[in-house]
């Protein structure tokens, strides 16, 4: 039976998601009128908001009952996430996200710049109001985390030589961290020192799943798909684990491994439907398909240290939908 | 008897400041070796470190007598500062900074953006460390009006009809506002409650008039003045005090009037030496001084409500020392 975001995941927090949105909205009021105007675009463009819906199912899986700060939190989860879009969208000089214009492309890389600034201070702003020292103290870490992931991953561009440790040290940063930032936050203000750990780990297997899914997408889906287009990774000379696994499963020197070396090292896609073409023969994309199911697996098996409840149901529910998009 | 910085500022700081300085190097570490290499190299471009030596002045002046959390203090207002520089920096498209080559000149700018969110982000770590919420929620609040004033910058470049108001909101975020936490700051962490107000309105006027100065040098020193060049500010078209000033003096419909609103509204130098003949007849420097002086009375008066003391003559030696750059 096939799991239903909005049923499945989203339903059990549907009311504390609607509260999310609002203190979002409150939450980037700003007396200048760019401000406003950028912030209210980047928001808007969000997606399915995952990482707050997260952090609302971890409060509730943890058997939180006044939600007002969790649902706080959520909020301040998204802004932070949407800051590292703006900037990401800078950095990888990015037009379109999920179809709509980026905040560069829209205005310009100095207003995405300094508007990305302003959602990371509000961000701060908002989580010093829930006066928890620990709670900062995981999110304050965590976004040095976040920055230096970035940069690892901006250092490993066009670096055929880079390693699967070195990748998922910059897909932890990218990505996991926040994921771990949202449900460990949750456990945190919940005031479940003992459900921390379990849900950290969840948080940080499934951000690696949901990342090597996300590197799988860039080779084999077709371009409706979530938006993302085929070979953008490549193009921008990304060592991602399709490539990093199909230079280990093919011989070294062979034309095969040549190709997938040199693309890397120079960026473009001229030889996109080779490098295709080598990541599904090689084996390198069963490869990360068991790896991304491996993560799933063991995210699904921490959560088996909370409570049974519909909301810890949800959460496994969502990382099941993110390995769905390769299977 | 003229002001020397060292003897006549620093020096009652010197060792407070030399423990600051490692605290500096000791916070920008990171596994990541593009961080540091980045982060190394704009902390080192640091000039006079006027805002750290303006918060550990403070934190004396108060009658601090355990320096420990000040001088962590002050490095975390320096790192903040020096963030700020680098997103500036890509924003303002800058080469050279103090006769360096700025981190997207050396880099690029994806490095830099990325860089200055770390620098952003370790700046709160460290501030989290001193686990004082009156000092986070004044640097939380105070980043998000820093963002907001460069942003209003941004929206004011090419904008002939910017009012003195709006300049001043301007200067206030872009400037004024880290002088204040600077000294605010370090007056809660001293726990001084009585002297949190007179410490802020004197760097929030000092600001003022330094920013001011700034201004006004854009348009009268020499090249070598402080690694500033004319006409900088003119070829962005930023509308600063002495433009708005040129504007309001002379006789709109005049041809000094429409050289001034040309200039800003279309940038670049052709003009340059017309608008600077215009904003010294005008009157308008000389009004730019005035305000300046006004600025830095008004810092000198609140600093009065502190205890005299060697450190309190010391930030009043500071705020008159900027003030002579012009005079």
């Amino acid at each position: 039976m096939s799991i239903d975001f909005k049923q499945d995941v989203l339903a059990p927090v549907a009311e504390d998601f609607a509260a999310m949105d609002q203190f979002i909205n409150e939450g980037i009021t700003s007396k200048v009128g760019l401000v406003m105007a950028v912030s209210k675009h980047v928001v808007e463009a969000g997606g399915k908001r995952m990482r707050p819906i997260m952090c609302l199912l971890a409060a509730h899986a943890c058997g939180q009952k006044e939600m007002i700060h969790s649902r706080h939190l959520a909020a301040v989860i998204e802004m932070l996430h949407t800051a590292t879009l703006v900037h990401d969208d800078v950095v990888d000089e990015s037009g379109l996200r999920r179809g709509r214009p980026t905040a560069n492309a829209t205005w310009d890389n100095q207003t995405a710049v300094l508007v990305g600034d302003f959602l990371i201070a509000r961000a701060f702003d908002l989580l010093v109001n829930l006066k928890n020292f620990d709670l900062l103290k995981d999110f304050s870490s965590g976004t040095c985390e976040i920055a230096e992931g970035e940069v690892l991953q901006l250092q490993s561009q066009h670096q055929p030589d880079t390693t699967e440790d070195t990748y998922l040290k910059i897909i932890h940063g990218k990505t996991s961290r926040l994921f771990e930032l949202a449900t460990e936050g949750a456990a945190i203000l919940a005031g479940t020192e003992q459900y921390r750990q379990p849900l950290r780990d969840y948080a940080g297997h499934f951000g690696n799943a949901f990342q090597i899914v996300d590197d799988v997408l860039d080779y084999i889906s077709d371009a409706e798909t979530l938006g993302k287009n085929i070979g953008d990774d490549l193009m921008e000379g990304k060592p991602t684990l399709p490539l990093i696994a199909a230079m280990k499963m093919t011989e070294q020197g062979s034309d095969a491994y040549k190709i997938v070396h040199k693309s890397i090292a120079t960026g473009g896609t001229d030889q996109l439907e080779q490098v295709i073409e080598i990541v599904k023969t090689s084996g390198a994309l069963d490869y990360c398909m068991q790896r991304a199911k491996q993560e799933t697996d063991a995210a699904l098996q921490s959560l088996q240290a909370l409570p049974q409840s519909v909301y810890r149901d949800a959460l496994a529910n969502l990382a099941k939908l993110a390995l769905d998009r390769i299977q």
